[in-house]
């Protein structure tokens, strides 16, 4: 594969284009073959994965200023290529949802009218240093009849490039064509803005990464792309809500996986239950850096001042701002305000309440009386998921098979003619 | 309203803020109300927007080069204001897509989960010198709950103020936001990239006009936007066509609306029928200009020699190329290559042939013995359209009320948390 931008990125796209007119006639049987064997792969060819990955987490290590955070990201281990196969597995078990017939209908001239869903055709996906990405993103596009056209990071180049070619491998295997994967690895931040500009070669951009990386697309994309983008998740605890259950969903949303975009990142309490609520929470979330705001500070005096910054902030970190809200107007004005349009929860017993919080709270996921962390696409039914977008246009929270098709319309006449 | 951009343009962007959560909980009684009472206020107060119309045509008419076709779309007549009032009534009696359930399920855990359909929120719209635009556009935005911010032309501006009065006159008497229509009436380019870069204030941003905006929108908006295209589209004559069927067709194709997006722009004819069909549609094509290639010429001496370059052009006029291919797979490549993504005929007899087409054709539209021009909101059963869209993501082909709205999930628990 090629690996400079130019010329070989350009040559690259037509192989990308002329392999996504091939997949897109697959049969699922052909696919699912394809992500069977990428997972025999995976596990066989296992020594030759850790051996690359090695080499990456050596020059990682060399390099002064890396993270032990950064470090985990880019290592694999035996689990995780287990887990990387079993993903590959599980796709291939889920339903192909290329040829979906989602609407028909006959006009008053005869003319016989479907929508067919079919495959985006070339996915890029740009992403930061997990060589777990080549695989997941890879098996998703397959499935879904896409070619995946991936530029992950240069830390994980050796990696990525086994993983690759094993993929490639398997597509051959079961007679798809070998550049239904296809990696760009040329590391170069020149690279990464010419591969967002491929109009005309990439149907959809999907960038995995931080907020720089989400901040370079929006501002240098000219292809189309779905942003996975923050999540400032809220719990709002209603004057109405059982206190209990409350706590186990605070806890469970701020403390199960602080890293992750579903955690909660603020806490809302209605001024009615903030006295009993508030100490209750604040002991179960031992360990969790609270910032309140004065009616928090008001009840427990020991939490850090809140700022206005701290509200707008996802800190993916065992922190939680706080608010005492005199009411559920308050409350969904705040989450209007800092939101991000993630996921948000609201507490309570009360109809009216959880009534008015789903309808009016704008965001890819509302929950009532459970936690935040549910909203990804394992626990929504999606089965897998490329990302969660918090966009509105194309696809919004967890992004699954579905949501790397599109719709074709079909028209069947008998020679109609237009007056 | 504002009529600069910087501050002003800011302030309205909040004004749309607002106005969108207001909207996004009206109810379909009160959106109806607003549009049949805007289409009777168009009626009531015809003097007054062609009064109006009456100083933007002079003052076009006193700017040198103003062309005779930009001075017609400027125009508006009592026949095209009772047709911009027709068309907000009928609006209104289209299905309310807001609300509607699309699919739910109850999880394992006892989760219940469902997606629902709601407003996308503020809807950019920019478009050229059309001032029914304003109307159209505010009362499909309306109607789906989406606040319509909308950036006309200097040219129409006189026209557009009134139009737009109307629309908040009749949504305020409704008991809707006045703002649920905002006009940014600042003519200048620098208006337009700020408009287009209001991040975090339009969800969906539509241009409506040639290429150059589009291009304009590709390269310098940070909002989502989705892009109403050109329309390069080709006829197929297969060697299994009924002749007399495919010139109707063709015809019908190319001479009924040659200005429009769905209209044929290229014609490709099998060789097995081509000595026999290509004279007798030249004939039917009178007017018509007709560039082919040799295979073509050697049977139309008298037609003009193709270039690349036609091929690649959508003409929106009275020429039409022409090649002569030796079977589908010439065709399909020959679409692959030049067609734009938005409607694509086949004219077959021939089972396979139609599968193949329908199957391999990447187009927002593909029709088997249908006219492309078929291809757009109402003929297509959507009601109305806000444009055609020849992108992937999010909306292809006519976009109706739906494609103005997105999904939220909603998830009722009973205190679940996540393991």
């Amino acid at each position: 594969m090629a690996m400079t931008a130019g010329p070989d990125l350009a040559y690259l796209g037509q192989r990308a284009r002329i392999a996504a007119r091939q997949l897109a006639g697959a049969t699922t049987l052909a696919k699912d073959a394809a992500l069977r064997e990428a997972g025999e792969l995976l596990a066989d060819r296992a020594d030759e994965v850790l051996e690359a990955n090695a080499l990456d987490l050596a020059a990682a290590e060399a390099l002064p200023g890396t993270s032990g955070t950064a470090l985990d990201r880019l290592r694999l281990t035996p689990a995780r290529l287990q887990g990387m196969a079993q993903g590959l597995r599980q796709v291939a078990t889920l339903p192909d949802p290329v040829g979906e017939v989602t609407e028909g209908r006959v006009m008053p001239n005869g003319l016989r009218v479907r929508r067919v869903r079919v495959p985006l055709g070339v996915v890029g996906v740009i992403y930061e240093n997990r060589p777990n990405v080549t695989s997941d993103a890879a098996g998703l596009c397959l499935k879904s009849g896409n070619v995946a056209f991936l530029r992950g990071s240069s830390a994980a180049i050796a990696s990525n490039r086994v993983i690759a070619s094993i993929l490639r491998e398997s597509a051959a295997k079961a007679g798809l064509p070998e550049d239904a994967v296809l990696l760009m690895d040329d590391a170069s931040r020149e690279a990464a803005t010419a591969f967002m500009r491929l109009r005309g070669v990439i149907d959809c951009l999907i960038p995995r990464g931080g907020p720089s990386l989400v901040k370079a697309v929006i501002e240098q994309a000219t292809v189309p792309y779905v942003i996975d983008g923050d999540g400032n998740c809220h719990v709002y605890v209603d004057a109405a809500a059982d206190l209990d259950l409350a706590t186990a969903v605070v806890v469970n949303a701020k403390m199960s996986r602080p890293g992750v975009c579903n955690a909660a990142e603020s806490l809302l309490v209605h001024e009615a239950v903030a006295r009993e609520f508030l100490p209750r929470v604040a002991a179960a979330l031992e360990g969790v850096e609270l910032l309140g705001d004065e009616g928090t500070r008001a009840i427990l005096p020991s939490v850090v001042p809140v700022t206005e910054a701290d509200y707008a902030t996802e800190f993916l970190d065992l922190k939680l701002s706080v608010a005492v809200v005199d009411d559920i107007d308050a409350a969904l004005d705040h989450i209007a305000r800092y939101g991000s349009g993630h996921s948000e929860a609201i507490i309570t017993n009360d109809l009216g309440a959880a009534g008015r919080f789903t309808r009016e709270v704008d965001a890819a996921a509302v929950l009532v009386n459970a936690s935040t962390r549910f909203v990804d696409g394992a626990e929504l039914g999606l089965g897998a998921e490329i990302g969660i977008s918090t966009q509105k246009l194309h696809a919004r929270g967890p992004m699954g098979l579905r949501e790397l098709t599109t719709l074709k319309y079909v028209v069947e006449g008998d020679g109609q003619v237009r007056l």
